[in-house]
């Protein structure tokens, strides 16, 4: 745990700081889950408070959720607003292609139902999470049915990965959406993520994956230099 | 609601009978759910009570364990044999290709699980289940997260259907799964089952279809003439 005050800290509240800056009048906002997003979740209730009206705004989690609202951010949810003008977000991995392994926190499928709602997705993070390759420091996250959670890892472990059954408490820990995660690491790192997500999502009982390709607008990176903001 | 001894329930005894006879010694084997796979857990279960040694059967449903349960079929799980042998099964639609519509009954998911589980899958049906094209009599299942079922409804409008959440008293079916149920109705029928099954699979919060494509071994399918059995 990072105390307040950290660098990596200050750089994760630059990164939310330029993210609010995105927002703009009468806009649905897509919120993330994280330490990173909360940052964007105070600057943006703070531009509210200034007189920014948006139409609302719909959380990736449950603490989202409950953050945004203590904050007095008007929230909505996906059936009263289907399309998102904006989603913004952290990650735990950002390629140089701008494809992210998600899902450390345990809330990939909601972060990526957001994400493919929205026009655009902005990623905000610290620095650190920049990699050349993807799945050498975080394992990717597999969202699955229990049921099937044993032929999954068999057929996982047929594509080179090792696999972990995440646990809370030493019982199997289970998402919002009543399913298991497998964290899957590649010893060698991922070497075509792409392929490697078409692979994962042709086994049935597979509801998710944590790999988000194809679906990042901007970058925003928070460091030692400042705020650096990639698009594409 | 056919009456027990209709033509139609004796055509899918037919078929559930010639398929309890592919059952080998030691077998893993996969139950389906609904009427005509209820025929082939009864013969099955005649023929151990006659002798036949099984490894364990693995059921699709809570309704069909209760059943091969109380004729004494020694049960498993996917947790102890990841692999089935066989896997029996009905359909709604079966076309020419041997490509199927289940999931009328709401079983889809956990059904499709075991026919991937298992080196072979069997389809047993009454010959009203033969079609040219796939889509004309049932609407296309597809299984959601709750989250996501208006932006999923926006997009599969978008792939030409007109979606229904399957309700149950006035409330949305809630699947074994926790899931909700889109019934897709496709006016001019589906012309590509394995191109739409594709593009809804892409959708982000799709969980599963009810199309089976490149899954099934043989077909049996009883009817006025008795029975056919149709491999590739």
């Amino acid at each position: 745990m990072t105390s307040p005050m950290s660098p990596q800290n200050t750089w994760k509240q630059l990164a939310g700081n330029a993210a609010a800056e995105l927002i703009q009048e009468g806009m649905v906002v897509g919120l993330g889950t994280g330490s990173t997003a909360a940052y964007l979740v105070q600057a943006m209730a703070q531009r509210i408070q200034q007189g920014l009206q948006i139409k609302g705004a719909v959380a990736s989690s449950l603490a989202t959720y409950d953050l945004a609202n203590s904050l007095h951010i008007p929230m909505t949810d996906l059936d009263e607003h289907p399309e998102l003008d904006i989603y913004i977000d952290g990650a735990d991995e950002i390629d140089p292609q701008f494809r992210l392994i998600k899902g450390a926190g345990g809330a990939l499928l909601r972060e990526k139902i957001l994400a493919s709602a929205a026009r655009r997705f902005v990623v905000i993070a610290d620095s650190s999470k920049k990699v050349t390759q993807l799945g050498h420091i975080y394992p990717l996250p597999v969202e699955v049915v229990p049921l099937a959670k044993t032929p999954i890892t068999l057929q996982l472990t047929r594509l080179g990965a090792e696999v972990k059954i995440r646990q809370h408490n030493n019982i199997p820990f289970i998402t919002d959406n009543h399913n298991y995660i497998l964290d899957c690491t590649f010893p060698q790192g991922i070497s075509d993520p792409a392929q490697l997500d078409a692979q994962i999502h042709s086994i049935v009982g597979v509801v998710e994956t944590g790999l988000f390709i194809n679906m990042v607008s901007q970058v925003i990176i928070g460091g030692p230099e400042g705020v650096q903001i990639f698009s594409r």
